[in-house]
């Protein structure tokens, strides 16, 4: 259950509205890595998780903090979009250069379907989807995924600090950072402990018997480009990172196998073969069957 | 450029059709963590980086094997949708459970749209989608997102290969895997040469001056739910993994502010307030301007 | 069957092309509440109605009159693309903050792709689609769906009357907005019939026993929230509207439950448990099936 | 801010797996007017509401109630898929038809990308978006969009309960199902009330002035279609439910404007016109540009 | 304007009910070529035209016509679904593998969402999107994309029509294969009579100056895969179909050029460059600006 | 399998940044007829292809390079976002009207989301999506897709053309207007051919017995407009350019049939009938079951 309080976890009042910056804040309310994207990951991380203990107790407990988040936000972008222009355009914007940017630049669905409300959409007016997220039930796995989130998420708020002078915007992206910094730590360090704790190693998933894959081509380095410099990195020679593999460089593929002949569905389908009389030609109970239909 | 030359990596054929897992198949070909996905990431990546050398040349050394892939995907799918049924399923559906089972398993779209072919869709048939790919040119994080999608790639491979006992589709599905081990363990490695280059380092994006952020929150576990076992976590005290800061642990959130007021923008977006007579009480210009309207 | 006459109902000429509106103008075309919406809803309410008479006929014969608005808008939208700036935009920006906000403000979409025409998109350019509209068999439902689309939509139309001066597009507007308060009368009213008629009442589906719900929170206000004025609506006490029950007031929850344990998978799927060696140590078919795979 | 609890608003745990009814019961987790939705939809009409009160805490303290729906839908759906086959197809199958059923009925998915557990999907597969939820800030249009939400829900969660005999299912639909009532009829109440506090009323927006708008259409009944029962209907004659007009029924339109001519736009745009040699035609400094370039 | 007329252009009424049939219908409704797109497509083009007279009629002309088709399709899909079991399955399944079919081949959204009723989306469920029409304004290439849309679609159909043995439902095909034939030739014919009329030629846009493109390329066929048969076509020597042209073959690219150099861009951009100090090390206006942020 | 050479088929650097431009030019790499779309089309055409040989080689050939024009966009945009501007948008935009149109007209997520690099996306933003792509296996449709497809590109090239004045980006532009000659061209031939070599005629699919649909109307105009001239195009007289029929021209359907009266699904669907009590007046089976439950 989720119960809520009508504080927020920080301040998050704009000195000034600024209609233009509350759309590019909606990229880290709505986007694919904004927070309600990291709220409904670890959400349903938590829910289809096969374990009880620390970890689910951890995704429960920052995916709540990321719902706040969320609200933050929200708050914020309905703020910056209080004093929305929203008169005719051609007048005031042969005045005023800055009136012609905040009409070119702002979200106009703002204005016309939310009324100056903040939406669950990004920077560019596309809506949250649910592909954006991951829970395979794999801890490993989707725990690099919320270290990815983060990262790219702590990415974006440093890029929007610098898109705006606004003290009170910029107090609240400070703080945001911050938890950013928290949660790309605390993820890594989960991922750690999974490892000592025996939970899972690499490659993963670590229970596939790995002797059922073609070991031959698993530690080698195909390079199907021509640059050069990819036989310098650690992937290219010396023990592999999971501890189980030698890796070697190859210019292009080790293996291959000629394509197989074109499929001849059934004609029926229509595709164009080189048999284009194919009905007329195909003897038995299709064709029988066909031209009792 | 690319060049596409008729020949596949590895041996992709079935020993016989089975329309079912053809759909199933389409999920590590067209969805979020499909082939299409990594083959479009890496060449992304490549195009946005901001250095050469040798992490450049190993995204574009990576991303063409990876169309190939695709191929190697598209080509297999196609002949196991060779003897896909196309009749009347009423009829045989009451002989046969097993017709019954491809008739309600398989993706009908496979029959009446691609004529036998495979596409560019996961195995719900949802179409491959441009959002699912990051390229962020910052690639510390974006070495993460490729590996935490070679992660789930490999753990989905590894779920279909026990969906099937055809060995021809088993032996393209262990090449398949040997080859995601080999690229979790490059991107790994990848990750930690950069930081060893001192091109990046913890948290991201680095050169953001950390001072600038809220270091007071920046290593405290804030607990939002009420399960007892995250303090147990290495996230929760100790060092963090960046080396720069303590771990603490705190049962929710140790900051706090009152939520603002709502907000009153422009009337002319006929929002509800307690002034409801707002458009006729507010004077001045806006209301003069209005009426005049 | 739908017959087309080379007319429009209402004018929808603007005294002067505005690209810029033509963006926005796009959103009650083919926004989630534009008229594509509702004629689309209206016409397959009808296809999908399960009972003649009345009802039919009038989602019938409203539906096409939404195409006919669909068409004057579009006809709008095309006009007031006629002047659409397509040269060399640094030039003419220097002279002209207009210009400058015709540049950033239009959708460039109107002049790339369809060559100043109007488009199935919404003021962002996400395009229209299926899943905007509601068609579920149930009168009482769906005819409170069709109110909320008039009422949105009336809404959208009103804000955007004040974002022009043109008198040509508000005459059109002001003939919309007619329109839509013929047609939030017309679902209210067709929802009271309803219950006259004994058609349906509430809560709905009406038919669906009552007595197989859990009637015991069936009128009670659960506050999820800290906030304290909820108790002091219609809905914390008093008769309930479907004059079935009496509310009453109760902070948070008034039942509750243990989660259950997390769930164990077939371990072929390769999520994280404690059993990390589980595939291993499954006994019995499940395992011995694997094994000879 | 939100806090989670490890508990659940009630029980939510089948007597038994049942993977195809796991894949029906996303439709109330991540459909159209599934959880996610009212969830979504509440707090963002609080987020952004304009208004302090008892509409606010209202909308509060149920978005809150919603998301632990989601919740307990999430861990019903992770728990039916428990035993979700994931074996070979074709030899279980041609055993027992029942397999045959869940190969072809299940979520395949659930499968191959969440390890059996729940998504944020819709019972199809399709993602849950943020397209599905309306806020506009106007609270009449907004509470009707509620209480249709709460009828297609309960329309939609009757339909499942009818879809299995799971005792354990059952239970869990039929406390939603009584929260749907208590939401409906909270909806219904609270729009009554917004009048009655005189903050809107019919048409809405209720502050646009009415005499904007064509009046002499706003309450006529236009039949574009020829069934002749609409005109039964108490919108099409009588008063009207705002009691602002008389309605009129008329046969097709009672205004009508010829279609104005094709337009023009630049020649450099390459539509088709009876001018095909438009550019060349072009004098002054258009074409003189054109020229130059 | 349109009006509508209770009856339809031909029966719509299947033998006996049929889900799984009325899902796979479900394509050539609301499908990328279903009735719904040439419609829409056809209305566009219609309102987007520049010129009056024989295409704008046809357009208007087929365009109202597809409308009434997609009502056909609509209708047909409710009755189809008018006996959709939707009791408790695994009873059921148990002795009847149709059943099993049914269960798993149907549209679950069909009776869930819709009440057995008729929805647009595809035969997956993908709601129907603007994205999947073309109205561009140039005619011939929007002939050219209505002559494909009436080939897939009729192909599509054709595929239907071996799916069933309804009598009903093939006489509905049979009407449906017959238009399409109509409009596939209509298409090809305006696409004729535009050359003839002088007003587009091959390459499309004509008007474009063809001397500004590098014409030194616009005849010669590259090969950038390995396949040697594609010199063999009328593509790769004699004249070209524009009458402008002689076309040369060659193996791969017959230009090329370097890589420029990868991009710099702003250092608050927090990509990784090998200048990982660069905020500190840029010195004038930006940095000083920076530091006084 | 695809190799990838680090070199560009044509030079692809404009001569300064113009961060507006980059926005635009997305349209042709990501937007529906962009690159990727023809790219992916035609590989999938080819790995779905039914016949070996000359067709099979030019999808192949052509295909691979379409993913390289792909590369040459991604290039060239990377530049054209170098300086994209990032600081505080007030200030500077109260000086310059430029930057107040760069502020307004630049797709916020280049910087936000990619850090000035290419998207894969559309000039509004939207993600490309498989849906995009047509791969049905009958040929002639197919190759009319195709010719469409570079038809439409081809305009929206030559658009974007006149919305530069850089010569490095023109000089591209150029280059690929060429291209786009040669790919109309060569794909009319290949209709040309296919016809030629037997393989497919008009109407398609052309082994579709024609017989076997309803010929009456095969070759009819029927005219759901009234505008007059459409009777003048040879599509409503004269031979059919399939050669099969002759057109005859009539003003309306020349069938109908009436409106199969409207369904009634199992009452447990709870849509709304003129038979509300029908769950109790049910007799027999599926009533007593209903009880039971």
């Amino acid at each position: 259950m989720f119960f809520h309080k009508q504080e927020l976890q920080f301040k998050a009042t704009p000195d000034k509205p600024d209609a233009i910056y509350a759309r590019k804040l909606q990229e880290v309310l709505g986007g694919q890595y904004g927070e309600i994207s990291v709220a409904m990951q670890y959400a349903f991380q938590g829910w289809n998780m096969h374990l009880p203990g620390k970890y689910r107790d951890l995704v429960f407990g920052i995916g709540a903090e990321e719902f706040g988040h969320v609200e933050m936000l929200a708050t914020m972008i309905a703020q910056l979009l209080e004093d929305a222009p929203i008169g005719i355009t051609t007048d005031a914007v042969q005045d005023d250069p800055t009136v012609a940017a905040v009409v070119g630049g702002m979200d106009v669905q703002h204005a016309i379907v939310a009324g100056a409300g903040a939406r669950p959409v990004d920077s560019n007016g596309n809506p949250w989807q649910g592909s954006y997220i991951t829970s395979s039930g794999n801890l490993l796995a989707d725990f690099t995924a919320n270290a990815n989130a983060e990262m790219q998420g702590r990415i974006q708020v440093a890029r929007l600090y610098h898109m705006t002078d606004d003290s009170g915007v910029r107090d609240m992206l400070a703080f945001l950072l911050a938890r950013d910094t928290m949660h790309q730590n605390q993820w890594l360090r989960a991922i750690e402990e999974l490892k000592a704790d025996g939970l899972e190693e690499l490659p993963t998933p670590s229970n596939f018997p790995q002797k059922k894959e073609h070991t031959e081509v698993s530690y080698q380095y195909l390079n199907f480009s021509d640059g050069e410099h990819a036989k310098d990195g650690g992937w290219a020679s010396g023990p592999s990172i999971d501890g189980k593999g030698e890796h070697t460089y190859h210019d292009g593929p080790t293996t291959s196998a000629p394509m197989p002949p074109p499929t001849r569905p059934d004609a029926r389908l229509y595709g164009t073969t080189d048999l284009p009389n194919a009905v007329e030609k195909i003897a038995g109970t299709v064709q029988d069957k066909l031209h009792r239909e």
